[in-house]
């Protein structure tokens, strides 16, 4: 799939790219390092008078063609020479696609201070700890209603609902204005685990005459108002109602407020619950601490208990609504997981939708599960999952309410971008007040103009594979795929010095390619064709050019390997004199 | 992720496995090799007195996990025995995932007779152009209504709506009774095309008392009805009314209502037409010769030809509804298209739904789109695109009207077959009359009764890649993915017969694991221990174990590797001695 993306980019781009102090108070620029143009990795630069501010810092997962990288976190390079200006990191919340390049990115930039709700901190704090060698954090907790100030911006947090309880949005103030920052939100008017959308306070906001909104576009295809979690809470609640057996229960560890719907259902239907999977037992027990989830004393028990108690007073809350390979559900149903199986009669409820990329996983435990007996509930059959972003109708009510002189969607692909900026035009807001924006646009705000500079900084994926940071590039991840599709194939032929000539028959180590115990004629054919290059090149006397005798061995095995079996693995002649 | 296959099956297992010969007229075997348990890749195989039918010989398109598969086909060893019992292929449609698997296939089998209605012998036999060394097929041509026999088998093939003309569904008429095999389907009283569904002849079928109903499960988690092809057409017009600019329609060449609605809009509306991408051309072409597709002569032209006309009479019709990456629009979006380009203004269709896995190519395709200034219309945001099969609704009608005494679902994953047994008992079958199978088993079918057997026979995937079928096994593929993941490593080490120790400097040539012009430091790090490993295992005098040497260095260097990355590529050692 083509995508632009320079990587092993040098350090003196880096540096030609870098973002020049600029002192001024009658303009800001405002650059997305990730998050527009893609959904998640989101990151966003406000650079006013000379001092920087960072909203969220977050990662996103890999694409299907990029095998072995276990993240994609934002380029800071821009940022690199002004870390000494950046006065913190705000963040909106507590989900990995708004904080998770945390531990890759605050060393780089000095350890500046970092601002979040209680619970956001806390997740962060926990993560952390996988980190070794990290500074220690510089936290300050920061609440609904309650501004802070750093340099020439002034921040207050704001409730909105989504998915997980503390969600903030942002309002920034300078002398320019006031900036609003949605984060990711919905607006839920009768909500399961949260106070209701307080749509008073975007009327108070309104009325201070706000110079630009930035608005959460993830759902800006999506016709009407997004569903709310009543409705999820009254269907899950028709579920437990009428189930006989077990309850299993998947759903990402990240959706507190549908763990918590899970939770309170069961007490009230008398079940124990069991939670399963290291990063959901940590949200619930981080959440519980810090009071934002309500579980009775003794409604938790612990999975070898499960026996001790009948079938239809048991839940089980794990993560695996993916189809992911190690995840809760996935092991259950493989007959993996220590003290649980599937059982004829268990009803098995999918709450959360399926991320592109996961239906045939996902179909795989559905089938499974079917052949196990289950009962199975996933939210295409019945609502009972609910999206935490705003649709169409919620996003154009938010500009009417706000009353913006511009306008920025971000979160979102291009296409989401691009759609949500013509909900703003039906909303009310000119054109020329619109920028669609990417992510290494530099956005040049003033009290009486928006537009995007013709510059841009670097802004291209950097991949995290284990260790290392940025050093898979386009190189390694072409040989990569090219190593997927055909496998390898090397040749080892050792030279006679004296005489120029193959010394006994070549080795070839090959996987990946064709199963070698079947080709055993293959493999002869191609080591004949191998002598006779190597002698034919090399057994003429005189000099020997042994770059051109290689490339020699390589087309000739590629040619022979793809005349025989339409197949083009690898070919990597090793030629050694002795 | 997990599924049973086992691949590589020598011969002599699946001689075990094949079907015996069974003179009885009293008893039907009803063996499904493909396409239940699955999409795509169907094959039935139908085993009466002694003789053999075959409906279908499809493939599917490979899985994620499978790097470097070109189709996944179904097994037929256990026919190997009985090829001369093969009375017939017959085939219900012309698409990939009916009769894909020809090519693979049928010279094994004896080459048999074949039948199909014109469109698909057409389409059967234009592929076969591109497999050379295969027999000339033996082609029946068969048409709607008109019965024929095969030994004890008679057939009688009737019209089914789907999304491609000539879709037949099949009576099976033997001493037992009548058997209906659905093929893929829906109900549309109000088609573009072709005729509306006959329901009058489903009614005929059921006052003959019909003994087993197989039906489509594609859409049988799907409620309510499926969408009549009338509505399509109608908001796809709305489109072509409103249009300023070039209209470019992408869809599958296999939807061939699809093209026809799209070519008839445009004459409608006086535009020319350019049909591009091999696939689409050459179902174009077949269609049109044999009066299943209506175009006024003038109305296709060449796409050299394009900017003779007025943007606001063109339509551009070609292949790449998945973001498929050779395809016609993928290739006019990025610009490698040789005469057409994106231009501000137009319009693009996306009149296809979007297979699993494909949406984030096809997310690419939009998003690319956007930017260079066209219009998206795709079946998310309207009603542009309908399933081919039947949904909930439609399926119990048929079973209503058909009234079988047995029901099998076919055509579908696990979870969709289940369902669609569900459906059959709420309309009224017996449980006890109804029978959930998947590929292998082997389904006893008498006038009283019906029962899966206890034997299976083979039904895993066989992978095509490239020339090879069936070679490319579980290790193969396992291979590929782990070289995907992190790459390889190979080390060549030269020992010195004589003194056992290492000659120079042990080569390494490493793809896919890490940029090595960056790595200096942990490649001379690696080769030292190699050289200490060596030295100390071989130098010692006596016998040298070189298994162990090289397990030793393997083991050595996977884990420095490792402790040093986090990443495991796949370690080779190759130890020479001179």
């Amino acid at each position: 799939m083509p995508e632009e993306q320079s990587n092993n980019s040098n350090s003196k781009q880096d540096q030609a790219m870098s973002l020049e102090k600029q002192q001024s108070a009658d303009s800001m620029r405002i650059i997305p390092l990730g998050g527009l143009g893609e959904v998640g990795r989101n990151m966003m630069v406000l650079d006013y008078n000379g001092k920087i501010i960072i909203i969220d810092m977050g990662f996103r997962m890999p694409e299907e063609d990029m095998p072995g990288i276990d993240y994609i976190i934002p380029n800071i390079s821009s940022l690199r020479q002004r870390a000494a200006d950046v006065l913190g990191v705000v963040f909106t919340h507590g989900h990995y696609d708004h904080m998770g390049a945390v531990p890759y990115l605050v060393k780089e930039l000095g350890n500046p201070p970092l601002f979040a709700g209680p619970l956001a901190r806390a997740i962060i704090l926990k993560r952390q700890v996988e980190f070794p060698n990290q500074p220690k954090l510089k936290f300050t907790t920061v609440q609904a209603g309650k501004r802070f100030r750093l340099g020439p911006f002034e921040l207050e947090p704001f409730p909105q609902n989504h998915n997980i309880p503390d969600n903030f949005g942002y309002v920034i103030r300078t002398k320019l204005g006031a900036i609003i920052h949605t984060s990711d939100f919905k607006f839920d008017e009768d909500p399961v685990n949260e106070p209701p959308t307080d749509f008073e306070q975007f009327k108070r906001f309104g009325k201070e005459r706000v110079l630009l909104l930035m608005s959460d576009s993830t759902n800006a295809e999506q016709p009407n108002h997004s569903m709310s979690e009543r409705i999820i809470m009254n269907n899950l609640e028709e579920i437990f109602k009428n189930c006989k057996g077990r309850i299993i229960s998947a759903t990402f560890a990240s959706l507190l407020n549908r763990v918590q719907q899970m939770i309170t259902l069961s007490e009230k239907y008398g079940r124990r619950v069991v939670v399963e999977g290291h990063s959901m037992k940590m949200n619930v027990e981080i959440s519980r601490k810090l009071g934002y989830m309500r579980i009775k004393p003794g409604t938790l028990i612990k999975s070898q208990d499960i026996s001790k108690y009948p079938d239809e007073k048991i839940t089980v809350l794990g993560t695996g609504a993916q189809g992911e390979e190690r995840a809760v559900l996935m092991r259950i149903v493989t007959g993996e997981h220590r003290n649980i199986r599937i059982q004829r009669g268990d009803t098995v409820i999918f709450s959360s939708s399926v991320i592109p990329g996961n239906e045939r996983t996902v179909q795989f435990v559905k089938d499974q599960l079917y052949r196990l007996g289950a009962h199975v509930f996933h939210y295409k059959m019945m609502d009972i999952h609910a999206s935490g972003h705003a649709n169409q109708d919620e996003l154009k009510e938010l500009i009417h309410l706000v009353k913006p002189k511009f306008f920025v969607p971000i979160h979102g692909q291009f296409s989401m971008l691009v759609n949500h900026a013509l909900l703003a035009r039906e909303a009310g807001i000119p054109d020329k007040n619109v920028v669609v924006a990417e992510n290494g646009n530099i956005i040049n705000l003033t009290q009486t103009s928006i537009a995007l500079d013709k510059k841009r900084v670097p802004s291209n994926y950097i991949m995290v594979d284990g260790l290392g940071v940025g050093d898979v590039g386009e190189v390694v991840l072409r040989d990569r795929q090219n190593l997927a599709s055909d496998g390898m194939f090397v040749i080892v032929a050792v030279v006679d010095r004296q005489t120029g000539a193959v010394r006994g028959s070549p080795d070839i180590i090959s996987r990946g390619f064709i199963y070698l115990r079947e080709s055993k004629d293959l493999l002869r054919e191609t080591r004949k064709r191998v002598v006779g290059v190597v002698n034919k090149s090399a057994g003429s006397g005189g000099a020997v050019n042994w770059v051109y005798v290689r490339d020699n061995v390589r087309n000739t095995v590629s040619d022979f390997l793809f005349e025989k079996t339409q197949r083009r693995p690898m070919v990597l002649p090793v030629i050694i004199e002795v």
